[in-house]
């Protein structure tokens, strides 16, 4: 299932992002994406702990990021993110971070379904699918 | 029990611990020294995650730095960790960071062994206090 | 100069910034303490940014703090900054966080007014003295 | 240019790196991958650090990962990295994170080389150049 369900997000570079070229350091994207992704999550009416109070977590399996322009000290990063596809166990997120309405990076990512307890797959939980549904496309 | 007892564990500046001061930000001391204090409990016969497998926790109480001089990116600091003190269920640790044997920075910990079960503290293991007393002072 | 200018900033918790305890890691404080001072100083009218611009830094040179209890995955962190005494170029900040109306931890950092270029201290410069005057006590 | 250049390095992953899975979290990653770069291009004859004191660097503008099976806490990753293409002024790395034996992470960077006083794509120094060249494949 694919949808079209997108939520944006705004957060401020924090010093100790920077590094010593004075641009945000490219290993901090990962969690500027989780923060999108979560915030996603809750706008689509789903909180990512009230998961994992159910036994249910989300791993990454798959990273993927393209940086077009350094994004600086103090800047208001604008986090779009789209719950993209639900393919079995996976989720696919598809990001875009804007600084000053300047497109500044695309990524993606790939997130598993798996039990706490056993660390395997499962299918997605029905009340999260049927969220989804509202926004398939 | 006070105890005499330091190891020393050398670690690189990383490219991203670094913020655009060109120092390497005051916020990854923290990891250092945690870097420093599980070598050194390594170094006395006790490794952390051994500890943490038998149900065992040390959460950090206190902390506290003093900042001399900037660490800079590919530095090598020389941690120096002293297993200072055992009060009660409290372990205590001193650090200093040499670079090039310039004395940059001082701190301490205080660390509180508890039970992972009920996360409350708990006197420090039998085999833990043997290791310190070959070291009392 | 002593101040009772005092600032809370809202921020939740990443959940990288978790550890295997659950908690958020120890060395996670030091952003935290950061992001409210930089908004402690946004809301008394001097942006740090602007600082920087006009070539003078803010390095730490002490850094203290008490865990009482810990911060959780997306817990909303209120973070209340006081901008307590001016020094010389010693600028010295106390911070407490609460969750929930409960206090979960303490500490204070102390920073030293700069030269970009010579990395010595120096005088605040005098419009953020007369910004502080407002709140002296 | 291609090169069969390998270089591997080991690093212990720290409990600050770990999240509330218990896993090394996956924006963790990034610095992995830098510090396997640094040593390899440090293996090769190259400092990084001596290049950005020329006025030369190398940020990363593409960044993929494929996160096989978790890094834990203590584990001691293997970082194996190939450089593995000079193409213009881009640089390509390719890595393999292993921990006893067993492959648990790859992916990639693209660096470009960058004048640091125009943040323009230069073209690599020669003396680079040359040393990749011993390993042209």
């Amino acid at each position: 299932m694919k949808t079209d369900f997108k939520h944006t997000t705004t957060l401020r570079v924090r010093y100790g992002e920077t590094d010593q070229m004075g641009y945000s350091y490219y290993g901090n994207y990962a969690q500027y994406f989780e923060v999108g992704r979560v915030e996603a999550l809750r706008g689509l009416g789903m909180s990512y702990k009230s998961l994992e109070d159910r036994g249910i977590m989300l791993p990454v399996a798959h990273f993927e990021i393209n940086y077009k322009a350094p994004a600086l000290y103090d800047d208001a990063l604008e986090i779009t993110t789209n719950v993209s596809e639900l393919k079995g166990p996976r989720l696919i997120f598809h990001y875009e971070i804007h600084v000053n309405e300047k497109l500044i990076s695309t990524g993606s990512t790939t997130l598993v379904f798996v039990a706490k307890e056993t660390m395997r797959p499962i299918a997605p939980p029905d009340d999260f699918i049927k969220l989804l549904e509202k926004h398939a496309k």
